[in-house]
């Protein structure tokens, strides 16, 4: 039951002949979950041995080139691959004019459908849910219309413990009632609380990726307790007010917003292309939030199950 | 002197983890120019350090993704990096205003001015002619209306022999008439021919790129002589049907042309993801071409200085 995110792309507006401009995947039990789209994603996704025909959905956080332009080449591809099912790209609403037109001049005969799903940029909304994965939209602050999402896991009912239904007797009948919270009152009129007659397997996992966005406190609480936080960080501290004049994030930023949420792990990433080498940027983010590590293309980070109660 | 060839990208529509789809920049004597501009393109141009302030025009063989869907890119990393000479792009007519609209919405601010040149689907013309270099347009037989480009030094005046200028007492004032194809007379009244006086230092390279096209006899005298020819071998022989039906050319045919015109030496690319080794289409050209050689990304094919007479 896999959960985990790879990095196909670290760098900011400008690409670097290490790190490409912005794109994620995550697998979530094999559904794969892209967000962001740059140029080269689709090299990217081969490169790293992502399954094409796995990619469920695309999310795009904004509408600057450097999140963006590997949509036509990719979907070119998955079209040359195949693809038939639909595909949903979660964007802002201007992208969808111009995105078709796109296909409908540089890309022969598209074979699948795809819908867009216009995002809303005043407040944070769940955008998709099918199956146990959940995923919501933030509202970030940059200086065009950007957004951040977090994708988690959801566990809607809990098992029951299979010693306790021989212990009380527990009609079949029942199970699903006392799954959904329902408490069981035994032939001789002894209630049983659900929460004694269930467990859950697992904990819900999640991932938040929030770029570009300038730093605000209030960003914190709609990323609570995330097991990982992408967070932009293009520049290092001594660039704070170049950081806000254009709409990003200092390293230090990020570890508050990281530090604040109570989050168990912070990537950071969107490096401006000043930065030959980011382990300033990382040593700037672990003075205040230790658990920080840097995207580089490539490098994937699992979420492993997490036991539950 | 340099002229050399770059090898950007070398697969066809469906780029591998090994091969990036089709872009070449050729470096004439430090003036460079693109020829294709597929997705990815900036950062093979960074990843194999050229300079991209050097970049002079940008020359598209046809509207297909694989060729052009990195210009926005580009464009967007040229303003990044302060450009503000123009930027010629040769293309055919349709691209201009898609290509406009991309920029306008992508791209912040655009700081220098880009003017389209129109290419001309019949015949062959030179398009280009600054210094001593000259680009040649010749059509191509494909899907839609496509390009070749042949890149070429121009020699335009032989250099005088310095000894005879001594020997035969020649006025400075006589030089240039000389070196245009003038004689001279001495006081005597004695002949000397322009072609005694006169050496050329070193003869013209030339370089050609015919992609994507169907195997056509005709291409042969249009790339005549030519120190290397690049020609599409999307598939090996055994796929002539299929060549055909998609508007393309096999090992063999790529290599008949080069044959046929007399090339140095030929590069054959554009190759199907399908083939995993593209050694068999490189034996398959050479059992007709013996000087054929596969494009791989990153790969520099240098023509020397050639020595005149």
């Amino acid at each position: 039951m896999t959960f985990s995110i790879t990095i196909l792309g670290s760098s900011s507006a400008l690409p670097t002949s290490q790190r490409f401009p912005s794109a994620h995947v995550l697998n979530a039990r094999e559904r794969l979950f892209l967000i962001d789209c740059a140029e080269g994603t689709q090299i990217q996704l081969r490169r790293y041995k992502a399954k094409f025909s796995r990619i469920d959905s695309i999310f795009i956080s904004h509408l600057h080139g450097d999140h963006v332009l590997g949509l036509v080449g990719l979907i070119s591809t998955l079209n040359l691959l195949g693809r038939n099912k639909e595909l949903t790209i979660y964007a802002h609403a201007p992208l969808e004019p111009i995105l078709r037109q796109n296909i409908n001049f540089f890309v022969d005969e598209l074979m699948f459908p795809i819908r867009f799903i216009s995002l809303d940029t005043k407040r944070s909304k769940v955008i998709y849910q099918q199956g146990d994965i959940v995923v919501e939209s933030i509202p970030l602050k940059h200086r065009i219309a950007s957004n951040g999402f977090i994708i988690r896991e959801i566990v809607k009912y809990p098992n029951i413990k299979k010693e306790l239904i021989e212990k009380y007797s527990i009609p079949l009948a029942e199970i699903n009632r006392i799954k959904q919270g329902g408490d069981f009152e035994t032939p001789e009129g002894r209630i049983i609380p659900h929460e004694v007659l269930t467990y859950y397997a697992s904990l819900p996992r999640s991932y938040a990726y929030c770029s570009d966005t300038r730093f605000f406190e209030k960003l914190a609480p709609m990323v609570e307790g995330v097991d990982i936080l992408y967070h932009e960080a293009t520049f290092g501290n001594d660039m704070e007010k170049m950081a806000k004049a254009t709409g990003h994030s200092t390293a230090a930023q990020a570890a508050t917003i990281a530090k604040m949420a109570g989050a168990k792990k912070l990537i950071i990433g969107h490096f401006s292309s000043r930065y030959k080498d980011v382990s300033v940027l990382v040593e700037q983010a672990r003075a205040i939030f230790p658990e920080t590590y840097p995207a580089n293309d490539g490098d994937v980070f699992d979420i492993p199950i997490k036991k539950g109660y």
